[in-house]
């Protein structure tokens, strides 16, 4: 996208940050997950742009060592953000032990996988409801898109101001924010089992970003996945199933 | 309400359960918390008529010391349907100490208060992904109106059975469907601080009831603050604020 485009939609954005704050906590700060990666990196600092560098709060969140962490502190001192470090490890070690007891058997593979960004979440808000804050989720639209996201955890947050962007757009805002490039070029790794985004998605994200955006794409069998995926995941971005006996309300709505 | 137009809502309700399961996870198993209060009990026993016994796997997460745990047991001996329990106690404790040690100052009340129903959530869904499940919300409409749920934490799950029914026809139900009294009339206690859930919220459930099936109350300080509290938590009903661009997006939707 040229380069004036994208900058006026990432005024939108900025705008559009105050306003949630002004309508939805005025005077809280924005609590955001650092991990060093763009998401992050790009979402923090589209909070310092909106409210101001005292409005924002970063919370590094390893899970015992983390090798990239100096991605993360680049960024905080970068933006010259408060931050700390909540080292989850603990805790994602008595949750895995407690519930492979109760259960008497042990966890699958994929259970495992989601207990560090729910742990995380848990983690921003406790955070945020000692420090006066609203949550930020950092999930890009072409994540989104796929579903790469865990339910009520990274997909959590109070307000998503990345959602409608792909990853090459987010990237594209972050050097407009002159964004250190080694943040904004950094190779996602999950931290969850070390494989690259793309590994575990099993194509490029400049493949999905050119598919969202024009419809293209090549290969035939890469468009049937992202399709699969897009459906089944669609659940992540909407608020659960309700049943309504349609019994008449009266109060005051 | 009348008991067989109750009835009917109730049959719908299971039906809409059978329906769920058949679009979203065919053959997977329902996850419910179980605590021994109403909610939960009926929750369970909707899932069983709708599913089988054998669908459904009941969860107690006492954290340390739940004194009331009986009661969980009750139902699901009564029930006869698996269950585990998974303490929470140490994951809590692991959670509150590093996010004190990364904050440099302690936590606050309603920070404290919030933990463990996110903790409970992820032990659920730990639990769920490990045996092929589908969580169960146990929110009421009375609860859900004044915001009583802690956002991702008790209000989060995959689908919500309860959330179009008043308190009293909750417990309707449950007799409807024999449970126990002592289950069915049990008087709520969060587990969070030892407090009613009426003496937080500051009125009885049958004055919250009747308003909002009729639209009456009698005292007007009550209507304020039920009204207060209706608006400000409306958030914790819906899907996260998001920001959107408006790039148009051309794949397969």
């Amino acid at each position: 996208m040229d380069n004036e485009l994208l900058r006026g939609h990432m005024n939108d954005c900025i705008n559009w940050i105050r306003e949630f704050f002004e309508l939805n906590g005025p005077g809280c700060n924005a609590i955001v997950g650092i991990s060093g990666g763009k998401d992050s990196s790009v979402a923090a600092a589209l909070c310092v742009e909106a409210l101001g560098r005292d409005r924002v709060i970063g919370v590094l969140m390893p899970s015992g060592v983390q090798p990239d962490i100096d991605a993360a502190y680049t960024l905080v001192n970068h933006l010259g953000i408060k931050h700390f470090e909540v080292n989850i490890g603990d805790t994602v070690a008595a949750l895995k032990s407690a519930v492979t007891e109760g259960m008497g058997s042990e966890l699958s593979v994929q259970s495992v996988t989601n207990i560090s960004p729910r742990v995380r979440m848990t983690t921003l808000y406790a955070v945020a409801q000692s420090h006066n804050g609203r949550v930020v989720n950092t999930c890009n639209l072409s994540e989104d898109w796929v579903g790469y996201s865990t339910r009520y955890g990274d997909a959590a947050g109070d307000f998503s101001p990345l959602c409608g962007f792909t990853v090459d757009e987010v990237k594209g805002i972050g050097r407009l924010l002159n964004l250190p490039d080694v943040l904004v070029d950094k190779v996602p790794i999950d931290g969850l089992c070390g494989k690259t985004d793309e590994d575990n998605l099993g194509f490029k994200y400049a493949t999905l970003d050119k598919y969202i955006r024009t419809g293209e794409i090549e290969d035939e069998g890469i468009k049937e996945i992202i399709d699969k995926k897009h459906k089944a995941n669609l659940f992540k971005l909407k608020y659960m199933d309700c049943f309504d006996p349609k019994i008449p309300v009266k109060a005051k709505q």
